[in-house]
């Protein structure tokens, strides 16, 4: 029995028919019969998919999460890689490798989006939507070639697409590209803006003279600029943060197909759909070195969802500080004032709220939360699957998603319009006792700490507190205590 | 200068217009201007929001994440009941009240669902979608009098809609009546209907002896009804912690107004709306006994949350231990059969999985981590105010619904279904060594041990062991070790 | 065969020993061997413990946390209880009840305390402590009657300790006592004090009128006192929580031995070991429903941590409000002073922080991260075990002792010597614009807010902006713009 | 008025006085008299802590825990750097910095280990940690040169030890090094040593051929060395993932003193003490890029408690594998015999556990759960400090090193000693159904479901399914599915 001759086996129809210039839609109405091997079902019938998604569909309507589109634009790649390295070896002929490329290509441009409505809250390893995707490529070239819906003929979703594929290894390779695609396409760029927008602010400020604060209490002064270039910092060391964590998701689990043993998949197909994928998307994508930690484990994904954790991390702190430094504007600190985008209350008029950063800090919450159910997801697999795949995408991509529109929009609206209250924070610098402080290295900490205390005490000045103590002139003190010289030189 | 009869004052217009029987909608096309406090908006010409509401669409476009739309039935008995008690209080003229309430209850019908688009990434607050919903009524309102929209005459969104009231305790009270509604009328007939069919499995399987597992090793017998007569009375005990964990609920903010003060409002105003509320929904709501906690907390939301997480809990020890127990089906411990909803594997034929155990220990993971998001943003509150409340309601209500969905499903296609392996199960029974614990009471543990250990290692039957031991004759074995007579007497 | 007189039964030695008055301690050098099912260990010959602790000690040695003391003491109960229903009930010869009950008092009264050395990271039904507890209790009775250590006669760890007990239904029992003793002996003490200190300044401040702040922005005025009411109110309500939370744990797993069937325990022995243990304790302590569900799962532990989170989610709302409205004192909000408890800096001089927030503050996270623990851990069950019991309970005990700590803390150190700066004070609300909102009502929201936000920006007092818009009169305007006549009636 | 000569300050004696030779250790009873800035406190006269740490240790005793002695050991290489630097320079002289040194070297040493008992939970900048070393140095400094404790003369606490240095530099300074030296010193090592034995099985059994499992259910056959080549190369990943997350500590805060200008502190210092601190501990360190960055948050902390969490991940996974697939010993699983350690029933005769694995997943439950604190209060900084410091380290070192010693027991008393079953294995292979995954390409996915579905349904084996299908021949079938053939290549 030889596998390319035989009429029993999937691939014996090699005549390549005719592709027709069909434009996608199907104009039926009611439903149409689809089978998978546990028999019949009715699905729609204006809709590509098959049997197994109709399933899905029926067994799996929780709440109304559904699996991310970006999962399937990922899997358009996968698919038309597999079908690339299938059709150059010779197990698919040519022109059934080149009707699902096509039809793949209409995957990854959003162009089938509406045949992908399944769950996130479905099989653990994600099978339901790789066959949603085997299946409605598989309609699709169908109608192609004017075949005939359902039949599964000539482009059947398990034997052609789903060729040398498992969902255990394409789930998470298509895990990755989404991931990966959202990090730089979406949330690196949005981060960057905004921590530019800051470093432009810090710029700006560079010699604006304020008080600091540590322990919410007065301490000794620094300028504006450098507080912002301590937002921008912190900002660009999580942008690192972000890229380095996201590198583990360059491995792809292809080629692993079942267990990670790789079986029905011919030697190399691993590596050859990874550079084919690496080629199409931009990205340094290769197989991954051991197969079964690649599908045992989703530890790629934890790591990189603590990159998006180390970009909330500093976004609260910072969206926390500009809430505080615009608090007033008469009862506040009332260092800055924001933007005035909205009325900011239904019962007290000329009301404004720091939204924007009201809208991060919850932003923030949310990313850390959904963090640790992906950490968490990521210590439930059993032997050769980690059967918690759409609860970690889901949340990975989403907060992917709402980081970079926040950061997007915190910098439209409040970074880019925040100006400075320089009376208020001109004043601070003058009544501060902390600046007290310069002269601990001249008469030591507890003679400066007794001048500190005596003016708070008696509610003086530090420099008449100062004087009346007796520690120091007038003159040194004028000499000493000078703002603007105790902010160093960063 | 008198409140009512003054032309300066919202309420000068006093004489009823003629209700307009106009059906919901708004047939213009383009935009329609609107403005606020700030200036003037453009809106989309068929929709029936103002200037607020497009503002916060343009400021808060972060993810796809929307309020939920139980927020805002829930604000329609808010508004209903402010509207009522203002009008009893001659507050409001009799038609303004009336008007108001009718197009509440067309709020609360969801049927001005669409005219609802903020989304959950906002101002802390909720303000914004509090005045979406101000400008909602109004609008409408003033459509059914034949008035020009935007024109917030006769019905002002702030003065009339919001009459007596603040977001600061309109949002509080809505997502309270949203968290309880979503309980008792979605969540709970779910997971009784689950709990109730497992119940039925465990009265059904109360005399199959099976062997138990503790630390996974064999231990001593049970029977089938007995371990899911536990599973049964967790659920049972969670309901009862999800519903007590919710009492919290029913004190309700509103009268606080903007700081818990009552400011604006008048005196026995949060009374008679959380009465009129109760009435309204048939829930016992009462008015929060101290405002300042009920608005600078949301304790009882992080409260009614850990509800949630008291069913996630057993739910996913229950979804983990049926997927164990039908694991196989011939490699695993295949004490369970569990119904075949879908193939199971893209590359392995025939497979079949437990994917409605995946999907619930995926939504429990889910329900862990939005709590946690809940509890978390409850720490965050400051002063008068814990702004982070969109966060928390979006959470709550986003694990609510999963889980109930999640127990419809897994209750339909899993448990309802599920068989027993009869052969497998009582041939567990007969190989386990751990029957000799009932040998223990007679001969103590150290030579029990003894016997134990020695079947064992010989890879004997126990009865071979302990006779072999003599420590037991074959007659007290046989009258000692039996099973069935070892499960006890629940 | 009869149990009562066969020589090969563990329970053959029935005439009494003398009870020798020899005190706590052995005074033995280098090591003694001691003997289980797997044979010899040789131990620290000055302590009581056998083999398996050993074993444990050995195989265990992870970090430094050990099982908290308040498990053993626990344990006590247990092993008393257990001891004197046996002995009532004449399983156990009347002496060897009595002699394990006198070492069980010695047990629970800490005394033993340094012959319980086990680790938390041990097996996860924390069969080890219960052996260690076992072992002590032998060992020292063997001591009581003048025999030999490790001959574990005439008081067997297994036999007789242990007797109609499992670590499965011990373990939980006496994990449920721990917590119950902790929160009410020590924790809710603590809280209700703090409460009470907070209620106290609540009163003293009653009339003091302040600006209120929502969204950490001026905002209309309440009085200190109310502002504190909310404080002391959401405490007295997570007090209530945790009580409320706390009450499943009145239900006792014992009785159920090995899986919940109740092997090897006579009928009844868990609803009297409870009621013995309720009268031993003065809680309510009763046997557990189902003892499947309370040894499968540890619901009622996750739900008693629930209470714990409850009390910390409004703690670190307090002692961040604390420390913001006593920030500066010249820079920062500075309506409150805190006690001086210590120099703040080492390099600041004269620096005062509001440290006892700040502990508070980090405290709650603590808890907040345990309770997550917590109930991941309660997840984790399989089939008739929770086998993560440790974990559970040593995070349950240090979250509620650092809780209880801290408040006491909190108390002494901050709140009872924490005043008002009443200038401060005053002239905030003085300052603020949002005073306008009391005009809404009477000239509506719209004018109200043109008022405020031209003296925003014209930076002009309230009333001069609100004069010159013409909407008001100066009369109107003092009649209507009255601080404390906006503080309302509560 | 000239620094070094003046009178009034602080470095005005010169004159180097005689170190004597005195060991460690204060033989005085009762109490001493301390001061402060803030007055007199009588400490325990054997203690060489002053007035601060005194007020500590009144002011937070909070539970038990103890600031990680880690903290103060990295301390002495800050003080240690920091008297060099400043000798160096000529602003401390140079007997003064030789004095500090050698003490340093003491602390650096643990010899001063019960010197500092300060609680965890204190102030939030770690400043009376900070102090408390910088007292003992001080007391321990004077009394090597004969002087009087508790005069600070000739060694003042904050004038000498603490120069040019404020906690606020200090503390992240010591928390990086502490960090640093667990993760290299103590956690790496036990993993990679893990790792190795784990590798070690992976090759010893690189050829035994076993079912795989996914979903729990039956799957292809891959081998056990396959299987565990998974858990190595997952941990091998995840010790790159530590390491790599570790990298950000090596940048540390010193010089930035109070809120990151610099001020009191020479230009470059923060360069040469952190120099200095390099090559005395042999890693990499370099002063922080931006101080404010380094003070006003503790990303690099948050980053590398997320490289612990990432081994957490595996590790979970690893252990959890492990005890079911030794699960048994004849109604579970059964491929794996673990080590048998102790007696793992106090009730059931014989039975063993998997308690290393157990004491293994509650500590990544730990970690997982110590991780969400760290970031949680990562986020919680404000301005020029985040105030949450010692609830970070202490979590992170507490983390590092369960894990660690978590690791090492794991591998001694469970990885090294596991041994295969393998009949158990075998058996396995020779009755899955899921082989008929080899006769997919061949024959088509729906043609192999139906004999897999035909043999689960009949009962039968699959060959026998298969020839009666009629799809296959005897021969062929033979050929296709051989299960050695069946596990690849890797």
């Amino acid at each position: 029995m030889s596998r390319q001759h035989s009429t029993a086996g999937p691939d014996g129809r090699n005549r390549a028919p005719r592709i027709l210039d069909i434009p996608i839609g199907l104009h039926a109405i009611g439903t149409r019969r689809e089978t998978d091997s546990m028999g019949a079902v009715d699905v729609p019938a204006d809709r590509y998919w098959g049997a197994q998604t109709q399933r899905s569909l029926i067994h799996f309507s929780i709440g109304d999460d559904r699996m991310p589109k970006a999962v399937y634009h990922a899997y358009g790649y996968v698919k038309k890689a597999a079908a690339t390295v299938n059709g150059r070896a010779g197990r698919l002929p040519a022109w059934k490798a080149d009707l699902i490329q096509r039809v793949a290509d209409e995957v990854i441009a959003g162009r089938l989006d509406e045949h992908f409505p399944l769950y996130v809250w479905q099989t653990g390893s994600g099978t339901q939507s790789n066959m949603n995707t085997n299946e409605v490529i598989s309609n699709r070239a169908i109608q192609l070639v004017g075949g005939e819906l359902g039949s599964k003929s000539p482009i059947h979703p398990n034997d052609h697409v789903n060729m040398g594929q498992s969902s255990n290894d394409t789930f998470p390779t298509a895990m990755h590209i989404a991931a990966v695609k959202e990090i730089h396409e979406h949330l690196l760029p949005s981060v960057q803006a905004l921590q530019r927008a800051i470093e432009t602010k810090a710029q700006q400020w560079h010699d604006v003279v304020k008080i600091g604060r540590t322990h919410l209490e007065d301490a000794v002064p620094l300028t504006v600029g450098q507080e912002w270039s301590g937002y921008a910092h912190q900002l660009g060391q999580a942008i690192d943060r972000v890229a380095r964590s996201a590198e583990g998701l360059y491995e792809l689990a292809m080629g692993g197909t079942a267990v990670g043993t790789g079986l029905n998949a011919p030697p190399g197909f691993g590596e050859e759909v990874a550079a084919d994928i690496a080629t199409a998307t931009g990205y340094p994508f290769t197989t991954a070195q051991n197969k079964f930690a690649a599908q045992g484990g989703l530890d790629a994904m934890v790591g990189a969802s603590a990159g998006l954790r180390a970009l909330a991390v500093p976004l609260m702190k910072t969206a926390n500080d500009i809430r505080w430094l615009a608090s007033g504007p008469r009862c506040g600190l009332d260092e800055l004032i924001l933007p005035a985008n909205e009325p900011g209350s239904s019962i007290m008029p000329g009301k404004v709220n720091p939204t924007q950063c009201e809208a991060m800090v919850m932003v923030c919450i949310q990313v850390l939360s959904e963090d640790a159910a992906v950490a968490f997801a990521g210590t439930q697999g059993n032997f050769e699957l980690n059967a918690m795949r759409p609860v970690i995408i889901d949340n990975f991509l989403h907060s992917a998603t709402i980081l970079a529109d926040a950061c997007t929009k915190m910098r439209q609206f409040c970074i880019e319009g925040t100006e400075l209250h320089r009376d208020r924070i001109d004043d601070y610098v003058d009544r501060s006792l902390m600046l007290v402080t310069a002269l601990s290295p001249v008469i030591g900490y507890d003679k400066a700490s007794a001048i500190a205390h005596k003016a708070n005490d008696e509610d003086t000045t530090l420099r008449e507190a100062a004087l009346a103590s007796g520690y120091i002139t007038g003159e040194d003190f004028d000499r000493i205590v000078k703002p603007a010289a105790m902010v160093g030189r960063t």
